[in-house]
């Protein structure tokens, strides 16, 4: 199994869709402490069974959770690696989020300040009109 | 401004609403390169201008792009901080798709191996029965 997994375009799609949901997040959260049946899983939620199965089969069709298969025990267990894609996915924009905040910061104050006429509000206009 | 940004779950489920789609995936990676206006983002899609308008409603009510409020020319602009929550929070699971592989893959091992019958597959039966 490759350290680094990669998802295609479709899956990584379908990957945040699962994830587009406080209930299917939750369900990872409680699976990251151990395997747990769909009851268990439907406990700390005021949901019934078919409505905890519904988002248990997104999150299997995503790939995020296995469903074991036998017919008297089908506990419920986490399948981390989509989230190692979307951790490396999200990573890509680290540079913008860790170097670009200030430059953020005076575009938003660019755009909110009334002070300013339109045309010297560029900071190339600013620096050849003074 | 914060070092690590957090989002509530309502905007952690806004932000991968946001993200899953190929469409909006793409128009964050051409504005990682630098701010573009909203044909500039059309070109390299086949999309009708309105269409390529409403994916960037979604990206702006997410928090993941600012447009520029001036009538001539309003520039879309990457916020990268949704992302960094997405990362922090995929981050979370780092020791389940570091650690938990093995374990994975023996009990995809034991779900998928024919020669154990099923009631002696579960591990508390099996010492019950030897």
């Amino acid at each position: 199994m490759a350290a680094t997994a990669v998802l295609d375009d479709d899956q990584l799609t379908q990957t945040f869709s699962a994830l587009a949901n406080p209930t299917r997040r939750a369900i990872l959260a409680r699976l990251a402490q151990g395997e747990a049946s769909v009851g268990e899983l439907a406990e700390p939620f005021a949901m019934t069974l078919p409505a905890i199965s519904r988002h248990i089969r997104v999150l299997e069709r995503a790939g995020l959770i296995v469903q074991g298969q036998q017919a008297q025990y089908r506990p419920c267990m986490i399948d981390a690696r989509p989230l190692e894609v979307v951790a490396s996915w999200a990573e890509q924009y680290r540079v913008i989020w860790e170097d670009r905040f200030d430059r953020l910061d005076d575009y938003l104050q660019q755009l909110t300040d009334p002070t300013e006429p339109t045309d010297s509000d560029h900071p190339a206009n600013r620096e050849r009109e003074s």
